[in-house]
């Protein structure tokens, strides 16, 4: 398993829906957040893995389990890692919590594309491989 | 299984990122949006059940699998339905199609919170009877 | 004046924030989405505009004025409309209705930008035309 | 003028658009973020503004001049400070800068309202007044 990186993020108004709550698609927005965070602290920012590499991970399948609503103005603790690529594809998994207390947890597989061709990568590429030493 | 719901919907450049595709938070608003005609059509509009039957659907959890790219200014069709209610959960399932082809399907669960007491019901309320016929 | 556009728009619950209103930015898509129709309407979808004739028509001002909130479940009736376009910049004109109440209204200014060279046209396009008429 | 209060905010994904750089709508959720955190450096964070003093400060116009576009990843400076409040109304003026360099510019109007009420408050708020001095 990858080192977690974490991220802090202070929930606005505009995530919030009328039950007074964070609206849940908005959670995957927040695992977004922190997996751009775990591709940059592993030295592979995805802008470059896109105009450098070539590659791109669109996201094929995305999960969240949603255990306590977070709110307007919460520090939220946005947390990714990766576990294991298979193939071509990459699976990271996210959590937020608040103040230890976990409210959301999920993942997002991703398929590596070779942006030249538009057609899958065969392996997750090079570049990604300081993340799931 | 219930009478599928399908509701048309045109993707604005607001729903879009920078790969040239809605982007994939999206694609669970499209469900929402979904879920209410399906609530409606059977005479249980959403906005209804929180204020008269004092229950509310909190998202407990949401799955999507994303097959193809949406693009702006398609025209979607996004359909709902219900398969079944195990006790107090509501389980919605969803499709997104573009002149037929499948873009992307999933389903998200529910819990029923009785509004007053904040816990959740005991099973899925009568007004949603209809529904899981 | 050129005619009108109305459209109409379902609020889902994604729009809403938690002082059980529509939250203020959204204004700005709902003008988006009346602006599709609106250039659609007169022949010219936007799509198109990019596409084959080159020009794009990014926001260089946005202004709204907020006078009643709309809420969730609402159906809002959006209208845009072309006042006039001065030399290389389009204004257009915004709604937002519901039951013929005025909630918004408000404008966004666009450049009009050759998409080979990245720089401003000399004036609004030719096949913008019908909507000045 | 009060004292201005800058804050950072790196562009994720989900704010840009198929033109490859952040979607319009999103500046004004670029300046709630600010005048949260405006707020919250004088000593009034809104949401003990809601709470406490039950004031709530519902936006009636807002405006933004879009001069270059933010693009994914940027890292945004977004500032926020006061210039007047006459009477029962707060103009709050925004800025997002890259490096230096203005990107966009605006400001929000707000109402003070007394939630007890829902009416209009006298005059802005005195927990407001740190902000004006």
């Amino acid at each position: 398993m990858s080192a977690k990186t974490i991220m802090e993020y202070r929930v606005p108004y505009a995530d919030t829906d009328q039950m007074g709550v964070v609206y849940y698609a908005n959670y995957f927005v927040y695992f977004e957040r922190a997996r751009n965070e775990l591709l940059r602290e592993h030295g592979i920012p995805y802008a470059e893995l896109e105009e450098k590499h070539g590659v791109a991970l669109p996201v094929v399948e995305s999960y969240c389990r949603h255990k306590r609503p977070a709110k307007y103005d919460d520090i939220l603790h946005i947390s990714a890692w990766v576990d294991s690529a298979s193939g071509p594809r990459v699976t990271i998994y996210c959590e937020v919590r608040r103040e230890g207390a976990l409210l959301a947890s999920g993942h997002t597989v991703h398929a590596c594309v070779d942006m030249a061709t538009g057609r899958p990568a065969r392996s997750a590429p090079k570049s990604l491989e300081p993340l799931l030493a």
